[in-house]
C-alpha cells in the first residue's frame, strides 16, 4: 500500500469532509471540458437553424432534456426525484443530520427561440459542482439538494411551487407549450394534486446559491470575471391606456385634435427621461403599444402601452412612478387626452444575503478572478426561493449583453470560471 | 284659360328657361323639409344602435339604399342608369343639345360604424335639386346628370372608374364588405367586362359641383354657414419602419439600448412639430403603430408605424418630408436605431375652378349666408373628377368636427343652405 492508496482506503472510512494532504479544499476546480461539453449536448434538445434553443417548458423536448439532466445527477451520485410539482431534485446527504440542506440548481427550460445558456449554464454548474464532489470523495457537513426548476421562463413556476405554493389560477394559465400549468406538471412526472406537500417552510433550507448568465452587457462592456449579485430587483408592470378621440386625419385642424398617439409618444419620451435622470441601475420600459383604430387617415382615439420599472429599491420604483405621473397630468393637459395606469404585476426585489455575497466573493477572490457587485435586472428562481433562506447569485458574462436569442453566449472559460465559483462559495457555506 | 293656366300651357311649350314673371330662377329654394326627410329616410337602411350608420359599399343594405335613392331619383323625373361601374346617373335633357352636361353628385356608402352624412347629404341635395328644377319646370340649357358614385368611402372606386379607369389590380382589392371590387361591381348592378365603356373623356363634361359635409370643426368653431372649398388637398402616405435591436428589459442598461419604440416615439413627436411649426392649414397624422416582440420584458427591437401628410400645395409636403428627415437622422443617431420610409400612396392635390368657387360665393351671398374659402382636407369624388372637367365643392359645417363616426352631425338648416347654394351655383353655371 503506497501513499496514495493508503489516502484512499482512508477516504473511505471517513464519513466527513477529507481531502489529500496535498490538496486542500480551496484547490479543487471543476472539469470545465465536461461541463462545457453537457452544456453542448445539451443544446441539441431543440436546437434551431439560428443555433439558439426552442426548448419550452412541457414540450416533448423539454421531457427528453430532462432525463438527460437527470442521467447527468445520477453520474454524479445524486439521488433524483421529482417532486409533486415537476421539480428534478437530486439530493446528496451531509455528514451531520442536524443541520439544514445547502441548495443550488437553476432551470433548463427556454423562451420560444431563446438561447443555449439561460438556466443551462447554472443547471449544468450545479450538477458539475455535485458530479466533482463526488469525485474528489468531498462529504459537506450538510445535505445538498441539486434542483432543476421548471418552468421558470413561463413565470418560475417550479420555484414559486416550493416557496409559495400555486393556486387554482396559476394551474389554469396556458404555457408556451400550449398546455396548462396542470397538465405540464402532470407531463414532466408531477402531481399537481399533491401540491400541498412540495411547499417548503420558511428556514427548512440553510441557504440557496444559483449561477446564471447576466443576460445584460455590463460584465461582458467592462471586461469583468464574475457578478455578485447583490439583489434581484423588483418587476413592476402596469396597463396604460390613453383616451383621445378619433377623428379624420384630413379635415381635423393640428390644433383641434385630442391624438392619443402623440401623448402616447411624449409619454414614452417622458419615461425615458424620468428613468435616466436619476443616478443608479433602475431600468424603465415601454414595451407594448396599439394604436385604435390604426389606420393611416384616422387620428389615434385611443392607444393601449405599458410601463415596465425595475430596481433593487422599491420606494426608487415609487418615486419615478410619481415623477411620471406628474409628467403624465401635463401631457393630458397639453394634449386634451386622458391616461389611466392598471398595475398588473408587481415582484417586491429580492435582496441577497450579506454573508453569502462575501463567501462568492471571496471565493472569486481566490480564484483570482475580477468581480462586480451587480443587480440582477432579471427575474430568477432565486427570487422565489429567497421567502424560504437567504440566497446568493454568481453572474458570468454574456456576450453584447444578449439574452432570450439564438445570439445568446458566453464563453467556455467563463462557464468554468462560473461554477468554479460556485463550488467554492458552497464549500464556504458550509463551514457556516 | 286663367293667367297660371296659361303660365303652365306656355311653360310646357317652352324648350328653355322659363318661370312665371312673379319668380326669377335666383328665388327658387328647394324643399328643406323633404330633403331632410330623405336623409332620414335613407339613414334607416343601416342605422345602429349608436345612432350612426354602417353601410359599407356592396353590402345588401348599400343594395337597398341604392334602390332607395334611385326611386327619389325617378320622382325627380331623371332618367336612371346604372352604369357598367356601377355607378348610378340620374339624366335630364337640356335645351342646347350642343352643350356639355353638368354633373353634380356624391356617395351614399359608408365607412364601417359611420354616421348619416357624409356623402349622403351631397347625393340627397342634389336629387333635391333636381326635384326642385322638376316642380319648377325649369328647363336648364345643359343637361344634367346627377350621379352617386359607388363605393367612394373604398376608395373613390366609381369615380375613379370614370375618370382614370380602373385596374385589373383594383378590381382585385377586398372591400370592407368582403367582397372584391368585381365581385361589388356585379354585386350592384354594374358589369366589370365593360369598364372601358364609362371612362370619360376629359373635357366631356361640362363641370361637377358636389355638396358635402365638412367633416372637420373650422365652420362650427366660427359659426360660418358655408365652406367654399379652394381646393382638395394631396394625400401622401409611407410606411414607416424602426430597426433597432431587441434585448432584455431588465437586464439591458439604459445607455445600452436600441429601443425602436422610443426612437418611433420621439419621430411622432417631431412630425407634430414640423407640421405645426409652419404657418398654414397643412396637417400631418402618425395613425399607425405596432410594437415587436411587444412584451413587457422585451425592448422592442422594431416597429412599424406611418406618415400621412396633407396640403393644397404639393411643395409645402415636400418641404415638411424633408424637415422630418432631418429630424430622424438626429433620432436614429441618439437612439441607434434606423429608420426606412416608403411611399404607399400620392394623390395630387385638385383646385377647385375659379370661376366655379366664384359661382359659390356669389350664390351664397345672394342667399345671404356667411362663407370662409378653405381647403378639403378629405378626399372626395370631386378629386377624381377633377382629372375631366373643372370642379368645384361646397361645404356645410359638421358638429364639433366629428366625421366617420355616429356622433356625425349637420343641422337640418345647414343641409337645406347647403342645398339651396348648389341649386343657384348649378343655375349660374348653367349661364356660361
Amino acid at each position: 500500500m503506497n501513499r496514495r492508496e493508503f489516502n484512499l482506503a482512508l477516504l473511505a472510512t471517513f464519513p466527513a469532509f477529507y481531502l489529500p494532504p496535498h490538496q486542500s479544499a480551496s484547490q479543487i476546480r471543476v472539469n470545465g471540458l465536461r461541463l462545457n461539453q453537457h452544456l453542448s449536448e445539451l443544446a441539441q434538445f431543440g436546437k434551431t437553424p439560428e443555433g439558439g434553443t426552442n426548448r419550452v417548458a412541457y414540450s416533448d423536448l423539454d421531457l427528453q432534456a430532462r432525463d438527460y439532466a437527470m442521467k447527468l445527477m445520477r453520474d454524479a451520485k445524486l439521488e433524483v426525484n421529482i417532486d409533486a410539482a415537476g421539480n428534478i431534485i437530486g439530493k446528496r446527504p451531509g455528514s451531520n443530520s442536524s443541520l439544514k440542506p445547502l441548495m443550488m440548481g437553476s432551470h433548463i427550460d427556454s423562451v420560444p427561440q431563446g438561447g443555449s445558456y439561460d438556466g443551462q449554464v447554472g443547471s449544468m454548474g450545479a450538477i458539475e459542482v455535485a458530479q466533482t464532489l463526488s469525485e474528489k470523495k468531498i462529504q459537506l457537513k450538510h445535505s445538498l439538494e441539486v434542483v432543476i426548476f421548471q418552468n421558470e421562463e413561463g413565470g418560475t413556476i417550479g420555484s414559486a411551487a416550493i416557496s409559495r405554493g400555486l393556486t387554482e389560477k396559476d394551474l389554469q394559465v396556458v404555457s408556451n407549450s400550449k398546455k396548462t400549468i396542470r397538465e405540464g406538471i402532470k407531463f414532466v412526472g408531477g402531481d399537481p394534486d399533491r401540491l400541498a406537500s412540495v411547499v417548503r417552510k420558511k428556514g427548512e433550507i440553510a441557504s440557496y446559491l444559483e449561477l446564471h448568465i447576466e443576460q445584460g452587457g455590463v460584465l461582458y462592456e467592462e471586461k469583468i470575471d464574475i457578478g455578485v449579485v447583490e439583489g434581484i430587483v423588483g418587476v413592476y408592470w402596469w396597463d396604460v391606456t390613453v383616451e383621445g378621440f378619433a377623428n379624420h386625419a384630413g379635415t381635423t385642424p393640428m390644433n383641434q385634435r385630442h391624438d392619443a398617439l402623440l401623448a402616447a409618444a411624449k409619454y414614452i419620451e417622458a419615461v425615458n427621461r424620468v428613468v435616466t435622470s436619476i443616478p443608479g441601475r433602475q431600468v424603465g420600459t415601454v414595451g407594448k403599444i396599439q394604436a385604435f383604430p390604426g389606420a393611416f387617415n384616422v387620428i389615434p382615439g385611443k392607444v393601449t402601452t405599458s410601463l415596465g420599472l425595475r430596481d433593487l429599491d422599491g420606494s426608487k420604483v415609487q418615486l419615478m412612478f410619481e415623477k411620471i405621473q406628474d409628467e403624465v397630468r401635463q401631457i393630458e393637459s397639453s394634449t386634451g387626452t386622458k391616461f389611466e395606469f392598471k398595475q398588473v404585476n408587481v415582484s417586491k426585489p429580492a435582496p441577497t444575503d450579506p454573508r453569502i455575497r462575501a463567501a462568492i466573493g471571496d471565493a472569486t477572490k481566490e480564484l483570482g478572478l475580477s468581480t462586480k457587485l451587480m443587480p440582477s435586472g432579471a427575474g430568477h428562481d432565486a427570487q422565489e426561493i429567497a421567502d424560504l433562506c437567504p440566497i446568493g447569485m454568481i453572474f458570468i458574462p454574456s456576450r453584447d449583453g444578449i439574452s432570450h436569442s439564438p445570439r445568446e453566449f458566453s464563453t467556455p472559460e467563463d462557464i468554468t470560471n462560473g461554477a468554479n465559483v460556485l463550488l467554492q462559495a458552497l464549500l464556504r457555506l458550509d463551514e457556516w
